[in-house]
């Protein structure tokens, strides 16, 4: 049944997750704040900043207003930039008629106050407006998606019947969706990813191959577990979708903005440098912090966010902060990092 | 202190170890039955056709002689196909005059017998002459480690001593190594992964793209653990160096065979043509074999290996099999393949 549904975020996943709804025949208003970027999806069916060379569903449509684009909508998605999560939660109260049901599909936690973005959500828009939320990640590069290449994610809420209520409304025959009941284990799994990839593009960066990449990415997902579990997730949810899968695509693909931050970090950049030539948002900069500020609390042992914290923030060289990485003094596999299961079963 | 060791196999593998060995001031024997291939290495410090363009230490001698590179060895390093070991043990047995430990570096399960390559090492060699076998195994491309990138694997041994005394041996600046006593945890993730990593070779000469490969690979490990399980593996080790670790890089890396060897079938190549072209052993179409036998025998659901088979063996089109495993009809994570840590709880 077609439903009407609100995309807030015009950027490149917003616009590809717009794509899906529309491929299912329901009835999409994008909503975004560059009125240039705006006009060319309703006028030529294009978002040549964010999905070039791609021709979007021509029964999109999009608006710079955002009532224009809530109004009367069943289900509004969620894909801003974290940092902008609450203002335009704020900005929706007075505008919202009926309860509606959130779905979010940015990946990020605040600093300082250690939310996730479901958190975030609960917290500003007035109870009045607000029914489920609902989480969608994966492994999915927005470009891929766009070219309709097979993809997998997970739809996670506390309320089942949401979840698989969001399951239906993305399905077809390139985008698969599971459902998933831990919010929680979903959200820290897509955050802290970004910043494993982070840690990823510097090791490339350095020229120090596959075999090192490996070796970070299969510590990294220990880290995130550990972390992950103090803060009340399903540890089995890091195994999956959410966990492993969408921290292989984003430490492993040329498609991937963290990543590309952090080899750029690691050929000789500084962070300001990077962060004026992606000219995209790189989440895992301010999920560095987060993610060092709640181990430091919960006294989580996460030695790779640790060195990325020196490296972004402190001006630790790349090179000296991966090479401590690689030779900590641990022998037995059994007491690394690098084996997450021995945590589960503790 | 310096050791005599004998390295029979002159591949990329068995040469960038005996590097390794040498480096670390070993008096290291290679072995391999290409005698110009052989005199190259002696002559012009060089393997060629297997590692071009990287100069081999110049302490590193080699001999198509068997009893010449074994004489005095303290510790045997095999590193031939796995349809060779049990040819080369029998060649060992009447030129062994001591007890010798061996190690090897091989990956791969025996068709029919079901045997991991320490049990065939083990039926091979008169007992009198063998001391422990030890597995050296890990996320490790022959062509990195060359160039002395770092990179970190897993000495595996029922014998935590001789473990340990391996992890000696190849310890440097470049190459760590853990120690674990989980045998045959580490043979079955070095073996297995070679299967995924044809599968996910496939869907990439398919061009569907990296979300695609990722919901593979996180499906794909969670099978290896449903199969190690039931033959004994510690489930713990998947989650290390050579289970997830050795995965993402056989499946995301341009240097593996194995990937390589998927893709090629994924364009459309027939499987002997692939084998024509590779020039070099893919051990994960033997291992396919090996693994749907397993699978079979202990009732155990692996529908990647299913549908890989039925691609190798039986001219199932690459596409269909790949399909067949986007559209499973599964619907929540928990009830999913890609979800491998459930496993580990029941």
């Amino acid at each position: 049944m077609t439903k009407k549904i609100a995309v807030l975020g015009a950027g490149s996943w917003g616009t590809a997750l717009a794509m899906v709804l529309a491929d299912n025949g329901h009835s999409v208003t994008l909503w975004g704040n560059k009125s240039e970027l705006i006009n060319d999806i309703n006028e030529f069916h294009t978002n040549k900043r964010y999905l070039p060379e791609i021709e979007l569903p021509h029964s999109l449509k999009a608006t710079v207003e955002l009532n224009e684009a809530v109004e009367d909508a069943k289900y509004i998605l969620l894909v801003v930039p974290t940092k902008a999560i609450r203002e335009v939660c704020q900005k929706l109260n007075p505008i919202l008629k009926n309860k509606v049901t959130i779905i979010h599909a940015s990946k990020g936690i605040e600093p300082d106050s250690s939310k996730r973005i479901s958190e975030m959500i609960s917290e500003e828009i007035d109870e009045k407006n607000l029914g489920s939320v609902v989480v969608l990640s994966g492994p999915s590069h927005a470009e891929e998606v766009a070219l309709r290449h097979p993809t997998t994610v997970t739809s996670a809420s506390a309320n089942m019947e949401d979840a698989r209520a969001v399951q239906e409304l993305f399905s077809n025959g390139y985008f698969r969706v599971y459902t998933n009941e831990d919010v929680i284990g979903v959200e820290i799994g897509g955050a802290l990813k970004n910043i494993i990839a982070l840690a990823a593009g510097i090791t490339d960066g350095l020229g120090y191959g596959d075999n090192a990449k490996a070796a970070l990415m299969t510590r990294g997902l220990a880290e995130i577990i550990r972390l992950g579990k103090e803060m009340g997730a399903n540890p089995q949810t890091f195994a999956g979708l959410t966990g492993m899968g969408d921290l292989i695509v984003t430490c492993t693909s040329v498609h991937s903005r963290n990543w590309r931050a952090g080899n750029l970090l690691g050929k000789g950049q500084s962070l300001d440098e990077v962060l004026e030539n992606m000219g995209m948002v790189v989440e895992g900069v301010r999920t560095t912090k987060a993610a060092y500020q709640l181990a430091k609390q919960a006294k989580v042992e996460m030695p790779i966010v640790n060195e990325l914290y020196a490296v972004l923030f402190e001006g630790k060289n790349p090179k000296l902060g991966v090479d401590a990485l690689m030779n900590r003094d641990k022998r037995h596999e059994g007491e690394s990092t690098s084996n997450f299961i021995s945590d589960l079963t503790k």
